[in-house]
């Protein structure tokens, strides 16, 4: 940020009195313009003993395999921008079930937020951000393909759960990869 | 937003090509301004069967009762901001125990979320937010001055839960309040 987004003056990274962190504020108007993390929020849209995942469209991970997930948007529910991002990336028609995982990823200032959810057709097809949609077994999750690792993680407590019939919130941190140590 | 906060051109208020609702378009570097909903994160800190509120000193709703929440801020996971919140409101040493509710605020763009927290000892006092910090037991919440319609709820879900012994996460909308009718 280099602006003022209200008067266009240049900001300053400074602590605003009172608080205890630096923040951009404006030298001409004094907006202190505040920085928070972001919801992503999906699901994983179930028929019978399947789920629905995407193939992705766009970048980043071209090509990879993901559960329909985006950012919430202002003047919507969580469950509701679930919802949207089902129908954009699938055209998929679904409900929500119950509010199923929460993952912090502080390092990009995201938290993720899926759903276990209901596919209620079986017309779905790829939305402009996806290559191929498919409704899969268990057995047949790509986990080398992966887009993402937040839906690794969702996807392993959902089998465990599954396999135990018992669903549970589950929260957790997904962390910055450090990199490997090759001595 | 009036402007852009990467170069200082004028924003335009327009649908990028692919998108499907209105955002800030910068009409010199083409930024798209992204607006999404903020988290608001806090606790309900518990010591034996009393909880910890927060009077609040600061506006909206000076002098009203609240429980310790705030935005979550970049970097910090949201149990992390929510326990941040505890020690600036009332200097309070807390340990999450649970995700307990997320309620959505669409109308101003927020999400809720808060935790069942175990209050770790009795060296609280009012931070620099609050006039003063009381141990309650449930009878004496001051159902008549609390400050927020989502403080009102989550106490509510958490005294019956608490009669039940069973504690569930709970999800629901805190809409506009519509004005009465007088016929």
């Amino acid at each position: 940020m280099n602006y003022c987004s209200q008067c266009g003056a240049t900001v300053d990274r400074t602590v605003p009195p009172g608080d205890d962190r630096p923040r951009y504020v404006c030298r001409s108007c004094d907006t202190i313009h505040y920085q928070n993390p972001r919801l992503v929020v999906g699901c994983i849209p179930e028929w019978e003993d399947k789920i629905l995942i995407c193939r992705r469209a766009i970048k980043p991970c071209y090509g990879l395999w993901t559960l329909p997930a985006g950012y919430l948007e202002n003047g919507e529910s969580v469950s509701e921008g679930a919802m949207r991002e089902a129908e954009e990336e699938a055209h998929a028609k679904v409900k929500m079930l119950q509010p199923y995982a929460l993952y912090n990823i502080c390092h990009i200032n995201q938290v993720y937020l899926f759903f276990r959810a209901k596919l209620l057709d079986l017309d779905f097809r790829p939305g402009s951000e996806s290559l191929e949609v498919q409704l899969i077994s268990i057995p047949e999750i790509p986990w080398d393909d992966l887009a993402f690792r937040s839906v690794e993680r969702v996807l392993k407590h959902y089998i465990r759960d599954r396999r135990e019939e018992n669903f549970q919130f589950h929260m957790g941190d997904i962390r910055r990869k450090l990199p490997s140590f090759h001595p």
